[in-house]
Parts: C-alpha cells; structure tokens; sequence
C-alpha cells in the first residue's frame, strides 16, 4: 500500500519536473458558496491534469531497463496525456489503449506527445484486458490509472501542496472536493493529508448516474454504475471505485458529494469568468458541489481541486452560453 | 524614480496579499515559437490581472491618516478592479472613473469590489482632469495608473517573480514580452530585471494602430495614437507612453513588437487549448509576438506576461470560433 513516505519519495522525484499549482481564490466564489472557496488549481499542471503527477511517479519509480522496454497505459485521455508526456521526457516510449469517443483534443495531443495510440470501444470492450494483452506480447509495464500504488503517490503529492497553502492561506480544517473517477486523487490526496494536515479531509465528488463512489461508501462495499454511456464527465467515468483507493477511501473520506450537469456547467462559467482558468468538466465536478451543494458541507471554509482542463472548445461554448442565472 | 529598493519594499508589503503567479509552459507552444516560450500568467493575479499589484503597492505606502480619507483612480478597467480591492481590503474608500464603453464585467467588478464608479466618454473628456477635481474637491488620494512611482515598484515585483522562476527553469538570458499601455509594468519589470537578472530585456508589445511606444521608442520621443477608438486590446490603449516610464525603457528597453487583433485571438485560443488560462486581448499581445512574430526575437527561449483575463464571454467566444489555421 502506498503510504506518506512514498509520497513523499514521489515529490522529491518530480521536484522541479511537476508543477507546484496555485491554490485561488476569488471573494465572488466566497459570496455564492457562503464561505471561503480555495481552488487547487491541477488543471495548469503539464499536460493540463494532476494526472502527470501519478504517471511522473510510476516512470521514473522503475528500474531504467525497465523503462527502457517502454509503458503501456488505458485511459479516457488525461493519463494517457500524462503517461505519454512523462514517458517522452524519461526518453522511452509509450502505447496508450484510448476510448473511441474521447475528446479529439485528447487523443490527438496524445499523439502529439510521441505515444502510439489504440483505439478501443468503450461500450464493448474490457480496456484491462486490452492493455495486459499488448504489455505482455511486447514486453511493456502496464501503468493502471488508479490502481497502481506508485501512482497513487504521484497524485498524493498534489495533497502535499495543498496542506502547505491551505495552511498559508490559515485553512486547517475544511472538507476537499476532489473529483473521483476511480479514486487515484482521492486516494492519494486523502494519504498526504492524513499525515500532514488531520484536519483536512477528503470527499470525493461525481456527476449525477456515476456516482459509484458516493453509493459505495454509504453501502460499505464497491458497487457498479448502471450505465458506462458517454457523459459531459467523461474524465471521471469509470465502472467502479478501484480495488486498491477504495479501502483507503472507506477509511479516510468524509461522505460523497453528486452533482447535476448544470452545475458541473455553472461552475466551468464561473471559474471562466472569477479564476481565470479552464475546467473540463470532470475537473469542475469539486468546484461545482462547493458552489452549490454549500448545505452538503461544514465548515467556514471549503477547498477543491480542478483537476483537469482538457476540454474542447465545443464543450467550452455550451458553459459559457449559459443563461446568467 | 522608482529603484529596486522600493520594488523589494512593494514586495514586502504584498507579502501574503500578492498572488505569485506560476510560470506556465508547453511543448506545442515551443513548437509553434521555434524556441522555449515561457508564460508568467497574471492573469491568475487577485483581480485578473498585475493591476492589483501596483494598487497594494500604492495604497499600503501611503500613511495610515491619508489612506483612511480614500483614494481615487481612473482606468479603462484593471487598474480600477486593482485599486477597488486594495482600497476594500485596507477598510478605505475607493472612487474609480472608468470609460464608458470599458467592457461591461470590469465596470461590473468594480462596483462588486465596493468601489463607487463615476463613467465618462473616453473620446470627449480627459479622465486626468476628472480624476483631479473629484480628489480636489472630496480629499481623496489619485492614484495614477502608471506614472506613480509607488505603482510601478508593485508592478516591478512581478519582474522580482520572473527572474526566480525563469532561472529555475534554465533560463537567464531572453527577451521578456510585455503588454504595454502607459508603460507601467514594462517599466516596473525592467527595473527589477536590470537589477537581478541583467540577461533578461523588456520588449513592450503593441496591438496596431497603438503602437505609440513602440513608434516613440523608435523616434526617441513621447509620441500619441492616432486614434483612441474602441480597441479589441482596450485594457492597453493609452494615448502616449508615460511621462516617468518613458525614460525608463528607452534606457532599458529593446525594440517594440507590433501584432494584429488576429495575432491576439489566436494566442488566446492556444492559451486556451495549451496552458487552460483566460488571456484577455489586450493581455496576449506579448504571447502573440512570442507565437508569430519569431523572426523579430532572438534566443532559444522567450518569457511574454499574459498580464490579464477579464475579458467578456462574447469576446473570448471570437477566439475559440477561430478557423483552425
């Protein structure tokens, strides 16, 4: 399992290859969400995710003639941005095993980092077994997305930075959304803080019919999304929580937050208009429950990580054209 | 004058209150440059933009009695968001006179800062002359928007930033691209630059049609615009290069860069796509000189401030509808 020393070893590998993100704010955010609102803001982190902090982690954790034969890696499209960036910088090469309909701009910037590109079918095809079959066949490490304990520490990193400014900006105790998909930030994230900063703890945060986390912590065992159908989330969409971040999320999380397609909207509009930064919408899913579920939380203040910003613009337009409500 | 002890003061008294704004990078942008491009986005300052640092500079130097009777300020919109904020935030009084015609969210936010807003028509009145009798008549401090030394030293810690995170990156020697109205952050940073980190130049950049610094620089005198119509770029329209920060780039500026509002809608859709930060126009001049006007720079890398992102929906909308190119 990972623990604090190993992310701890992770930040002082990545130390001046990881981006130490800014954590912002804006007294407008404060007013809607009625209390202070810290961002976390990964989505300037390189290849525009928090995911490069997990794959940075597992490339440069392996032995150099393993590297050497290359990483395979499955992804809806940020870790495999992450993986094939860390790949290139670490001089080997890459495979990434990507969902057919995943953003154009992802696929296309995994290309452009240098990585073989695989397409698969989301709905009817099992990625795991995709990519264990090539690693296998040609050699390569298979780098999971969550479920991987060296990635779990890459992402931990980011919770590091964050009990630091937190307690810069004189937070110590609040909630931090973090948007789940399998649960490799939550996880790694809810590690860091559990050594460094007790009073911070973690929820994590989904949209509406994958919230799969959220009914898994209430049930105490990991349950299925009934659908795997796109959605505007598709960065956190995955079947179930993971097999290794679960454990460390029924022990260390505070209850899930869900929110609507709307609000995960709203709040990429408002983070347009207050923070200056884009948020895909699987990124803004924290930012969305901070904003408008404030009943949901305690606390006189609240902080979140945007934890991605690979958005095409299309999707981009449709916040922005929202309504001012 | 301003010197670099008073820049190191400003930065000590902004200490905890100055955001620092990370140094963002990307491969495709180095790509589309032909060399390393490096973007000190203050854009993610408080407020949206390096304004505010000039205002925290102004209104923490001046005694406790006079800041207690307010202050007054005049700006297309930054700068009056800069001052509004610092003003709130040291529990004093802020009257802002902006155009008009400046975009709707920045009179908006000026207002949402506390700030009371006197409007005027930029083609007809002279906002100096406003700004005088209303502070005359009522007590209150001006604070200029670039010709006051306390402002260019706030202006000039962002340059302090630069040369930390530049030499961290590798980086010592290149040209620094900066947007340019009055000349307060070009000469605010060159002073900072001059003293800690002499490799590095200012190069004030220019939307066309007001390229009044960079014509005077060329002619070696204080030169207007032709026009002041409504600019794309307006946050940087200015009639004429400052009266104290003139003499301080032509001793320590290199030539001005020139681009079109086309040069400047690009860089904001690849700011956008590449670094996921809000550029507003007249912020990307620098990042649109670094991106498409390659040839007038010399060196394997360049540094370009996005100094701002408040920038209406509608706008920012232009450039992401841009055609592929």
């Amino acid at each position: 399992m990972t623990d604090i020393t190993q992310i701890r070893a992770a930040a002082e590998r990545g130390r001046g290859h990881l981006r130490r993100t800014p954590l912002l704010s804006s007294p407008f955010l404060d007013e809607i969400a009625g209390r202070r609102v810290l961002v976390k803001a990964e989505c300037l982190q390189h290849t525009g995710s928090f995911k490069f902090r997990g794959a940075w982690s597992a490339l440069s954790a392996l032995s150099p003639e393993v590297r050497a034969r290359g990483v395979i890696a499955y992804s809806s499209g940020n870790h495999a941005q992450g993986v094939a960036l860390a790949a290139k910088l670490h001089g080997t090469s890459a495979v990434i095993v990507m969902p057919k309909d995943a953003p154009a701009l992802k696929i296309a910037n995994t290309r452009a980092y240098g990585a073989e590109v695989v397409l698969y079918d989301r709905a009817g095809e099992d990625r795991d077994a995709i990519g264990q079959e090539i690693a296998t066949r040609r050699g390569l490490t298979l780098i999971r997305p969550y479920d991987e304990p060296m990635v779990i520490a890459g992402q931990g990193t980011s919770g590091l930075e964050i009990a630091e400014q937190a307690a810069e900006a004189g937070v110590t105790r609040a909630d931090v959304l973090i948007p789940c998909g399998g649960g490799g930030l939550s996880a790694g994230v809810a590690l860091a803080l559990e050594a460094v900063a007790p009073g911070l703890r973690v929820r994590p945060c989904e949209p509406q019919n994958y919230d799969d986390t959220a009914r898994s912590l209430r049930a105490g065992e990991r349950l299925s999304n009934a659908t795997m159908a796109t959605s505007l989330c598709d960065a956190i969409v995955t079947p179930m929580p993971g097999q290794i971040t679960f454990p460390v999320q029924q022990r260390l999380s505070g209850p899930g937050l869900v929110v609507t397609e709307e609000d995960v909207l709203r709040a990429m509009a408002l983070a347009f208009q207050r923070l200056k930064i884009i948020i895909e919408p699987g990124g803004a899913v924290g930012l969305a429950a901070a904003l408008f579920h404030g009943a949901e939380i305690a606390g006189e203040a609240v902080i979140c990580i945007a934890s991605g910003g690979n958005v095409d613009p299309e999707i981009f337009l449709r916040a922005l054209q929202l309504p001012e409500s």
